[in-house]
Formats: structure tokens, sequence, C-alpha cells
């Protein structure tokens, strides 16, 4: 059952991002979407991946390692759409 | 060292969706910003501090309990902002 709140917790936070990689690629639009908040969580989750390594958890480094490349990919999209933000 | 990485990782990624709420706030604008994304992360980081408070972990509850109060203002911007996504 805890574990099962993990699990599931951590597939919400990490699966999230996808509606957002989505909704930009088709509206070819991230004006909104605040660049300071996808450089500082795209660090953090950076952080997130090398404690996972670090301390051997597998299910850190997986989600950690999913939301990187999903977050990348909106940094990408928000510097390739709106070069200003 | 460890749990250095471990606390600084917490805190960017707790504290990067400040830049995003002032965002919002300052241009009255949520347009680009995914309904879907906030909904499924509000909800994955409600069950984080679940997790948290069952497994009495501190850390876990203080970055989550600040996180859903961030992602909540967020989703309430989108609904006050832009009715529809």
């Amino acid at each position: 059952m805890l574990e099962t709140v993990g699990y599931v917790a951590g597939l919400l936070t990490t699966l999230a991002f996808i509606p957002q990689v989505l909704q930009i690629y088709k509206t070819k639009s991230a004006k909104d979407v605040s660049l300071a908040m996808f450089l500082l969580f795209t660090l953090g989750v950076f952080m997130w991946l090398a404690y996972g390594i670090m301390t051997n958890s597998f299910p850190v480094v997986a989600a950690n390692a999913v939301t990187l490349l999903l977050s990348l990919l909106i940094l990408f999209f928000k510097f390739k759409y709106n070069k200003v933000a």
C-alpha cells in the first residue's frame, strides 16, 4: 500500500509533463511557460538523478531520467518557439 | 555531501514553480500552460505529501507541501485567466 502510493505519486509527477510537451508541440507556442521555471526544474531533476545514482535507488533514477528528458524537451521548445520569455 | 545533493535537488524542483507563478500573475496569461499537466502534477504532489506523512519523512513533507501550494496557485491562475486550455 505504502509503496503503491509512492509509485503512483512518482508516475503522476513524471507523466504530468507529457501533456505540456504535446500542447507546446501542437500550438507552437510557449510564451506563457516560464523559462526560469524550466531552467531551475531541469537542474533540480538532474540533481535528483545524480542523487538516485549515488544512492543506488532505481525508482529515483527511472522517474528522474524520464522527467529530465521531458523537461529538456520543454526547454528546447521554449527556445525554438519563443526566444524571449 | 550526499544529503546536500538531495536537499539542493529538492529546493530547486520546489522553488522552480515560483517564477511560473510570478510570470502568470504579471502577464495575466496562462494559455500555453497545460491544464492537464498541472492537474496530474498537483494530484501527484498531493500523493507525495501523503507518502511523506505515512513514512514520517520531514523533507518529503516540507518540499511537497510548498510545491502543492505553488501548483494549486498555478491551477487557480489557469482557471482565472484562461477558462479554455
